[in-house]
């Protein structure tokens, strides 16, 4: 089962894939989506929706799950990240993904057992669990955690030993399908 | 020159498309994307953005206007709002549209003189300027007044009476790519 963790920003968007095989976590690629300042919003959203698609497309992930970093932000800051997540999302849901989100302190205790450590610390910790060598910018490692918090919660729920009635349908018995904020 | 109207949401979507032939302003179609509360978020967003691809692909409108109603909201609202709206300004730039912001109080002086009328006073002065006897709701009212409030400004900019060199290049011009909060 392949769950494509997503770190969602309106300049830079990290993504990372982690294969689950059986209990072994593994990262399979990472990398980021940039988008130049200088272009208007609407460009940069097309750029993520192109961008994650053509991720989605190429990776056939079962699975997706996000980020919900909003706290301590600005009202600003808050919808451009809002609209930033939005397009992402649907550009992932029409492609009939399941969509999950998780907040900043279950993915950094899931990685590291720390709901509060710090960005280097989770970096650290993704690269040593999923035995990862590639791209290792914040983004791309933040997206990875993500990935991997996922993988690890369906871990504990033990859903690795029930039958397997194909991926899809365990995600969706298994989180529930959230993304309502 | 076709302008697209969006009042955007994450459970209605109104959209209205004006026609802007030289100095007349026409109302040719306007509905609304009705998304079930029922749908998780991820559901909502990938109906709004093939709802709104649909509306385009069909008319192919020259360009695209939404109102950024962001006042007066909880950060909760406000969130679920901005990511309706990212969902939808990325289907939009997409597909190549140009995508312009007004503010209410803009749309509202625009359409009646007064930046604070009510709802009702709108959706009659859009009825009556744009000749209009189709859907009638607040939401296509709203997605009405928004593609007015953009015509008539490109018409307060006298680009009608300048050689027309396409639509899309015209609006470019006049209003400057914004969408950027």
């Amino acid at each position: 089962m392949l769950i494509l963790g997503i770190d969602p920003g309106s300049l830079r968007t990290g993504w990372g894939a982690v294969l689950k095989d059986g209990p072994d976590l593994k990262a399979v690629e990472a990398g980021t989506i940039v988008c130049p300042a200088s272009d208007a919003l609407p460009a940069r959203l097309a750029r993520l929706s192109r961008g994650i698609g053509e991720v989605v497309d190429r990776l056939e992930p079962a699975a997706a799950v996000l980020e919900s970093p909003f706290h301590g932000m600005n009202a600003r800051s808050l919808i451009v990240l809002a609209q930033a997540r939005g397009a992402l999302i649907a550009t992932l849901a029409l492609r009939g993904l399941e969509v999950r989100e998780f907040t900043p302190a279950e993915v950094k205790a899931a990685v590291t057992g720390n709901g509060r450590a710090g960005k280097d610390q989770v970096a650290r910790m993704v690269r040593l669990l999923l035995a990862w060598r590639g791209e290792c910018s914040h983004d791309a490692s933040d997206a990875l955690a993500v990935a991997l918090c996922c993988a690890q919660r369906l871990r504990m729920d033990r859903l690795s030993e029930t039958p397997a009635k194909g991926a899809k349908l365990r995600f969706r018995k298994a989180l529930a399908v959230s993304g309502t904020p």
